[in-house]
């Protein structure tokens, strides 16, 4: 029996519209602990994407150091990681040779990738996120200029080692044909040219991915994404989070647990109108401080609202309008043409009074007078 | 008996006036590596400053990467590492905690310099470079205003360990009061307010010190710095490069060698007239590919000087004229307030004509002509 926590794309130092995650990301980390040592997993499987940047903040990069050192060395949990399109693998790869020494295998280049580690009943293939020219160096063909015949290539290599008394794992970082991004994943490519058909897989047991966001975004039972452990965008607000604890017995035979995990302040949408998000019986029933972003079913104008909804929600991410067209509607009361014909300060006092319901003052009509005048000048002299 | 090598100030990933240096860098280490092993030390202390910057290129992440694993996985030498003010503490710690098992010692926090680290008949202490806040924050006592209190405090603090079965060394990183400093080593602090004072140190054997870059800086025998590998200025030009083979007996007698190194390209000062220096009989008398600063004597205005010094010398890092009252004479024919009367355009003339011996063409005089008329257009708009 092998039994594995496959997770992935912790991408530590993410920041979302601003804002820092790290301690969220420790929150569902200490998570995952305690599911390791609770069932006494006999590795860790990071299918990259550890950091987010090639170039991570420093405090990102204390706390995965004090995550895999926790694992590994406190915890004595062997470490089986890849590095991924967002890692630099070069950086990442300090101090992988030490590491080696106990039992945390960290990959970052497709030469480390071909001969397995094993752990029990099991080789495991540890296959770093490359592009096509990494493989056409490598093995010294030019014909290689795709991912999936870099990949298939790759995989020959890797069959080599395969010893049938052993079940073969794949670790790996890429985009299998078929699976369903999210608009989270950078890089996506135009004309899908980074997918890689499942079927050059087909001789693993178990295909651990990381690089897309949903835990159920591969269609196959044996190539499987881990998912984040954390929701990245609103348009992961829906999906579940967390890892998969995979087990293998010796005949072959693989259950796939997904152990969702939850931080404190979640990733969600809140929408309605504005009156009704802000009125005290229903922000009462809300988690307030979640990242939250807004959609508004106003078609009116309405002042100051992102300050506004902050005061009520501190995280907000940010704000948007179902009804857009509604919205300029109301807004276009002056029809185009009339706005072209305005001069910018009738259209700002117009702006002014529909947002505030006052009109400006002598001092402010001034102020803009002479703001207007000064942006004239200068718009003046650049195209002379 | 204790033998280990100090050295310092690798500054991997230095680049001096745009001239990358890892080739000289990994020569240079090689030249360590040799006696390292020649001389089947105990230990090599490297005393800070492994990096030139916070976040070095991934280049010199691999070089450095590539020397310590040798270092202590293949040649199986402890090291006694301390990070230095050019290093970022948190950065180099990556791999820290899975270094300790190979016996390298990794010190970037000064709660990890207080207990010593044992290797046969010596305790070290592994002082990475701190600011006076450090102290404050890590003792809790705000009286720790300088470097000097700080320094006394942390030595305080460590002697409650030393076991007089043993000898004491030191490693740290910082400048020692009367030592001598070169203008390479930034960050010079403004009233000396960075000194430590040697008595701070009379309790240890052996201080290995990194910061300074002259392997003579300091006075006392037992508190010494090893000096960088490489010239990094001018300055350095006529500094011995090297490290020190420190022999410490269990009677406590202290024996210290210096090992100069060299690389194939030297940083060296030529100094004489253009014609000398640009004349085959001289110039094949020269290693003409060490990096060159030149100090030409000559009072002269010489066309196009370091372009035609590149021609014979390809690594030309800067210039500059020692008789610079006798070169601004000559360009003074034109008095000062005839300069300030002469239109641009005639000064440019004038100082084409004195160049290059030649008058501007009809096309140049055209050109010029349309180019200041162009910059007066800007001038006076920016100034309206």
């Amino acid at each position: 029996m092998m039994k594995f926590i496959h997770t992935a794309d912790w991408h530590i130092g993410k920041k979302i519209h601003g804002f820092q995650l790290l301690k969220e990301q420790e929150e569902v980390y200490r998570q995952l602990v305690e599911v390791a040592v609770k069932e006494k997993v006999d590795a860790i499987v990071i299918a990259g994407d550890l950091y987010d940047r090639a170039v991570p903040p420093a405090e990102a990069v204390l706390l995965l150091n004090k995550m895999l050192m926790e694992l590994n060395i406190v915890q004595k949990i062997p470490l089986l990681v890849v590095s991924g399109n967002h890692d630099s693998s070069t950086r990442l790869a300090t101090g992988g040779p030490w590491y080696e020494f106990l039992n945390f295998h960290l990959v970052t280049k497709i030469e480390d990738s071909l001969k397995p580690i094993v752990l029990g009943n099991t080789q495991f293939f540890l296959l770093p996120y490359f592009e096509p020219i990494d493989a056409r160096l490598y093995f010294g063909d030019s014909s290689l200029t795709t991912h999936e015949l870099a990949a298939k290539r790759v995989v020959e290599e890797m069959k080599k080692s395969f010893d049938p008394n052993y079940h073969q794992v794949l670790v790996a970082h890429l985009f299998v044909a078929g699976s369903l991004r999210t608009d989270s994943e950078t890089e996506v490519t135009v004309g899908g040219l980074d997918q890689v058909s499942a079927s050059v897989f087909k001789d693993f047991d178990y295909v651990a991915l990381g690089h897309l966001h949903n835990p159920n975004a591969s269609r196959h039972e044996r190539i499987q994404y881990s998912g984040t452990l954390l929701k990245f965008s609103v348009s992961e607000a829906n999906q579940a989070k967390g890892f998969k604890l995979i087990e293998l017995t010796d005949e072959g035979n693989l259950k796939n647990t997904f152990y969702p995990v939850e931080s404190t302040k979640s990733l969600r949408v809140l929408t309605g109108f504005f009156d009704d998000l802000t009125a005290r019986d229903y922000y009462e029933t809300q988690k307030k401080d979640d990242y939250l972003f807004i959609q508004l079913k106003d078609t009116q104008i309405i002042p100051d609202a992102m300050n506004r909804l902050r005061e009520i929600y501190p995280n907000v991410l940010g704000m948007e309008r179902l009804d857009k067209t509604g919205l300029l509607s109301k807004m276009g009361q002056l029809n185009k043409e009339k706005i072209q014909q305005s001069s910018p300060r009738a259209l700002f006092e117009k702006y002014y009074q529909e947002v505030t319901g006052d009109s400006l003052s002598k001092q402010q009509t001034d102020l803009l007078t002479t703001i207007f005048a000064q942006l004239k000048i200068e718009e003046e002299d650049q195209t002379q």
